[in-house]
């Protein structure tokens, strides 16, 4: 059997009604790999996220980075008319995405038990703050509510300092690539079994389940684990040091590379220093040996530093600004993580480029998000075979 | 077509070479959802994370629950033997899956271009810290490589204060669920067309592809962002707020949940007040904006002021420790976000659950994390017809 197709999931039809970030960010990455979205959007006014800033000639790049490769209806899910549409869409469709709050798409007469009527083989995708099930399934979710209410804030942070939200919306992007993985699989075994269902996952437990040994810190030993500033619960050097000129991290994963360490540090004695030969021994006396590795750094540049410690194959890094990534020869050259694409309102403009490189199927940016509608004509005339007269119509009542 | 199968990844096997962290999350995702996952160690040593605590009964709670569901052989790879019986299994796999330094595998005479001559339908997934091309690729990359060069530390924590790591390993487990959806998507591929391929993610790539808006700020405006403490740069108020006894979280994600806080507040003048009726001017204004809203919180404890908002349907939530979390009703009972297994030498203990939520093939946790070596016979005898000669002879000679 060899066929080829576009991209890893060429051929797979998904029908996105996902709004601002955490759904937006899964079916970008399916279409970056090949799948045909088609964004659903309120006629006259789109995603919230076409509001949200910085915005070039207009435009939102908000909206802009995260819908690459999408194409764009708009459709009246309120108007009866509306709803027999996206019923029609809904049997030609592999995948439906939403995040609305949960009851939203029932209470819009188009919930999954009924899309699962009409398509037995659809596999519906929702994401949400709280998941569709549970006592707080109505309570809206935004990002900063899942990291507050997953633990994630309250171990983010400095010892003396308040719990801290992370610098991205970190519970959305988890979501997101959750959902994805979800409806992955779930379209696996939709094409084993012809069984399509229902794949529900939440801000909340994203955050959770990323907390990996911290929730078994206090599963086991019932410690309720703390802010601890920039080190890891588990090994030892593995934190940021004061530099001469600014600070840079290291990591020291293991006993070999600790005696690295030291060699570079022409610290013999500390070497053989029965105090901190083990990992254990240094996550204990932790506070210690940040002292002995900072009086070293201290006495350096970043760059002398880290010339110094990569030769030496230990482990560690600068501490790059926005503006250090966007220049970086590796992350922005090699790995192609900022691509230029061309929105004809926008112009010329770099979003940032996906990050899972398939070496077979590489993903890539071929079209800049929708303008709103952008799409209307193409897919009710390629999906529902509609004629010009049919979608005026639609048009004239404000359903399109 | 009707056919059931065990969980929505059932019949896929999986090749596990990970250790620690970023590679046994995504395996233990697949194998949450069915897919037989064969982890395969250092004869005698095993994952590093064996070492990790906490542990129960001496048995790490790190490893037991990244590897849970799992089953665990041990080979040699460094020996020519071992290598053979890896071949073998790889004719039988449709995943392989490594997090060595990239080189590692090529070293051993077992890189992907060898193995995709053994198994051309194969997909090979690598998680690393910069990825198998660019400059950087032979740098060791730990979690907090990819957070400080990735951009993530830049941006979290307070004006004032240091960059700051997220408090659990976030370029791990990001990397960990990107790798997760390249290998989903790269099987459906080769499903339809045959052909498998490798899937390349690095920790420092995940990290960059997390931080949507924050990129863009700069790759638009040419500001760098900076650290802004609890408030995101796109909505407000949207922040953690100090009430009489601790602080909580409020999302206003758009002008309607605004209008309605001011309600709560009781205070109708400042509903009216055009200063901040729109998203853009709060959010340019929102020192104002946050010693208003916390003038209201500071006058009421955390709880009345959850109850009151979320009555209102304005987005809130408590800043949970990680015991609130263990302890809460929707994340730990409704969702089932901690679950008990039990291990042969640990016991019942208590590790995080799976968070994606397929309502037809419900992820759960079968079996524990193996002991070192425990399948040994099970695998060697299942998948290449080995019999108890054969097997004891890899015993003698510190094969397996």
């Amino acid at each position: 059997m060899t066929k080829k197709i576009n991209g890893a999931l060429g051929g797979i039809k998904v029908l996105d009604l996902t709004r601002v970030l955490a759904g937006p960010f899964s079916t970008m990455m399916l279409a970056d790999m090949g799948a045909e979205v088609i964004k659903i959007e309120i006629p006259g006014k789109g995603d919230d996220s076409r509001q949200f800033g910085p915005f070039k000639n207009g435009e939102s790049s908000y909206y802009m980075n995260l819908n690459r490769n999408k194409k764009g209806i708009t459709l009246n899910l309120k108007s009866q008319r509306g709803k027999e549409v996206f019923l029609e869409l809904v049997k030609k469709a592999d995948v439906v995405m939403e995040n609305y709050r949960p009851g939203t798409m029932e209470k819009l007469g188009i919930g999954y038990e009924k899309l699962k009527k009409v398509n037995p083989r659809l596999v519906y995708g929702c994401v949400s703050g709280f998941g569709h099930y549970g006592p707080y399934k109505d309570r809206a979710g935004y990002d900063i509510i899942g990291q507050a209410m997953g633990g994630l804030m309250s171990t983010t942070g400095w010892p003396d300092g308040e719990p801290t939200r992370t610098g991205t919306a970190m519970g959305d992007v988890l979501a997101g690539l959750s959902v994805t993985i979800g409806v992955l699989s779930a379209l696996r075994y939709r094409d084993v079994t012809g069984i399509g269902q229902k794949v529900d996952v939440s801000l909340v437990d994203s955050v959770v389940a990323s907390l990996e040994i911290i929730n078994q810190i206090y599963l086991v030993d019932g410690k309720i684990p703390q802010r601890i500033g920039n080190r890891y619960e588990s090994v030892y050097p593995y934190d940021s040091f004061k530099a001469k000129n600014g600070s840079l991290v290291i990591g020291c994963g293991n006993d070999k590379l600790w005696s690295k360490l030291c060699d570079v540090m022409d610290n013999a004695e500390l070497a053989s220093d029965e105090r901190y030969d083990k990992n254990p021994k240094r996550v204990a006396l932790n506070k210690d040996v940040k002292k002995i590795v900072e009086r070293w750094t201290l006495t350096k540049s970043v760059d002398e530093l880290i010339d110094v410690m990569l030769n030496a194959g230990i482990p560690c890094a600068p501490i790059n600004n926005i503006e250090q990534v966007v220049k970086d020869p590796h992350i922005a050259d090699a790995r192609e993580m900022f691509v230029e694409v061309e929105h004809p309102n926008a112009g010329k403009i770099k979003i940032t480029g996906s990050h899972i490189k398939l070496y077979e199927t590489k993903p890539y940016i071929k079209t800049p998000s929708p303008t709103l509608g952008e799409h209307n004509n193409y897919v009710l005339k390629e999906y529902l075979n509609y004629c010009d007269e049919e979608i005026n119509e639609l048009y004239e009542n404000n359903i399109i």
